[in-house]
């Protein structure tokens, strides 16, 4: 079995390593952060960054979602492709692109750019204007993480000038807190998060006087999701790892924290077999750098079935699962599954999810923006 | 430009983030190890986990490689379909997948395996038995890494039991010592990488007692491959980042250390374009995590156009390009050229090389083997 993957095997059959979905622990997460969006009068716009597959984005909006987010322009091309339509594109583009994202807009004239200083906005305006095609932009301010976007007053001049470009329409503004959303403290991190969104709420504001129409403030991850809600200017939520949940983001859960233990499940996995046994404390794995991610912490083996054991990286190909003292060592051949450590670029290594109900592959799923990071 | 990419353009004009080669500094080190292991008397079978791509396994191949590795077997298959033959892989095959190795040998008899214990050995006898087909199967050693292979006397051991097997033929040994291949000092990495290959030449020396004629003895890698020359009975090189050379691999060099600054140079970049520079000390690109793998050194942004800044990882998608004091700030869209922290696993995020001659695309060449890990 190479490429041509059926949907007629159990799990148990998958070539391995391979990353699999558990489609009720799936519909559950999808349900619950639709749920909670909606309970708080909010709008959810997940990013498919994470996921990086069109079909899981077309079940996010069935569920309530009112469009995606794309990192990057050509993950928009693709889910503009598989028929998506009113993308945002959360990074500012590359200078060499701000054509593309034009000829983008002819497509589909919903699709929204983001910008953090005058020098692009005049691009993106010539641009349009070459084109003949009008484009949706939103202000980037920066959080306080100096990654991208604008301090609150340059995002407050830099939508005055957006607002004087003929063939550029001001829709709004985002605020992503990136650097926040892993902080082991949730009292901390959600504190620091609503600080942010509340300083760039005055951006928000400023676009309400000058008679914006239902200006979109987006923003907010997985680790904050709840938090932000509490910001009564913030319209859309961007989170996206609520979907599969990783060890990173189930690690920095606590007692106090709902995120963890209650509302998503760990519904994205990787099975990896026992390819080397020969060890008295630990055994090998196929599945290595290439295949699980190095983030902050190792990936998470999938109790109840393989008690004391513990993942560690082995290279590009392999894993080591050490065996606690008195922990059964897996046998020769035998399977482990694992929560991966982050989610989104572990998901860009691979071509396809194996969709699974009752251990049976039930639908395979393409991974069609894997490699989309122009 | 989005997947149909043309090789009529200038590398300023590609979109970024990409990888690019040097067609000069790429066939500069395909001759200069060709040389190196033929002047040792040595023949090199490379590795294409490094490179990923049927292309470049051809080029090794036509400047004197006797075959190629694979480190699964679907990467083999890969490089079957591109009709390369012979190729070893170098991972013990899991469960699964050995009826899948026998269904190989029956497109190419010349493909190898290795085997670290008696159980698999018996169920490659099966699967060959099974599918009429003869494997060549290597022994794999043990270099004191504990990842893979059988300690030097259970690989006698093994031996014996494959010359029992009616479907095998033991063609040899592999020792691959991956854990040295990094080590700061050149002097201790060569001392260690010699004593584990001294020590696994006993099997090879036993398997020329038998009488196996010509057996194979590979192993090495780029960290270690001059030192391992002296070792009689190693018989293949089986190096492979030696092609791209990395910011791991040239960090580790020193003074005294040929592999550094002499012999090879870096052939592989990745290029990426600056997005923000809205902050005094540094700017944004649009290279991050997902792009540029993180090893255990950042990627070295290349000199001498641009003194004074260096590279941190600045979240999946972006990177933090670092402005020293006095150093001057990339501008908004210009573009910087970065070599890449570990090379496999960051070409294994990506589709295609652009292939560049005096600033000209000159070829596209897909990494047709990208995602193959099973």
């Amino acid at each position: 079995m190479t490429d041509s993957r059926t949907t007629d095997m159990l799990k148990a059959q998958l070539d391995t390593p391979c990353l699999v979905l558990e489609a009720e622990l799936l519909d559950q997460n999808i349900r619950a952060m639709a749920q909670w969006v909606a309970s708080g009068n909010k709008r959810l716009r997940p990013h498919a960054k994470t996921h990086k597959c069109s079909v899981l984005a077309r079940r996010q909006m069935e569920a309530g979602a009112v469009g995606v987010c794309a990192a990057k322009l050509s993950e928009a091309e693709k889910l503009m492709d598989a028929g998506l339509r009113g993308i945002l594109v959360t990074s500012p583009v590359a200078a060499g692109r701000i054509d593309a994202l034009a000829e983008a807009a002819k497509r589909d004239p919903g699709i929204m750019g983001v910008v953090d200083c005058p020098e692009t906005v005049r691009c993106l305006q010539e641009a349009a204007q070459r084109k003949s095609v009008r484009l949706k932009v939103l202000v980037d301010v920066d959080p306080g993480m100096g990654r991208t976007g604008a301090t609150v007053e340059g995002g407050i001049d830099l939508g005055r000038f957006i607002r004087g470009c003929s063939a550029l329409d001001l829709v709004g503004l985002q605020c992503y807190a990136g650097h926040l959303q892993h902080l082991p403290s949730y009292a901390e991190r959600c504190a620091r998060s609503r600080q942010a969104l509340q300083a760039a709420a005055r951006v928000f504001r400023q676009f309400q006087e000058w008679g914006i129409a239902n200006p979109i403030f987006t923003g907010s991850g997985t680790g904050t999701y709840d938090a932000d809600c509490e910001i009564p200017e913030l319209t859309d939520l961007q989170a996206g790892s609520y979907l599969f949940m990783d060890a990173e983001y189930r690690q920095i859960g606590s007692a106090e924290d709902p995120l963890r233990f209650r509302r998503f499940r760990p519904a994205l996995t990787l099975l990896a077999t026992v390819i080397s046994a020969n060890q008295p404390g630990h055994v090998t794995v196929d599945a290595g750098l290439k295949t699980l991610f190095p983030g902050r912490v190792p990936p998470e083996i999938l109790v109840p079935d393989h008690p004391g054991l513990s993942y560690e990286w082995f290279g590009d190909e392999h894993g080591k699962i050490v065996c606690a003292a008195g922990a059964p060592k897996p046998a020769l051949g035998s399977r482990v599954e694992l929560v991966v450590s982050h989610c989104d670029p572990t998901v860009n290594c691979f071509d396809r999810y194996y969709v699974i109900r009752q251990g049976r592959v039930v639908d395979v799923w393409p991974i069609d923006l894997r490699g989309c990071c122009w």
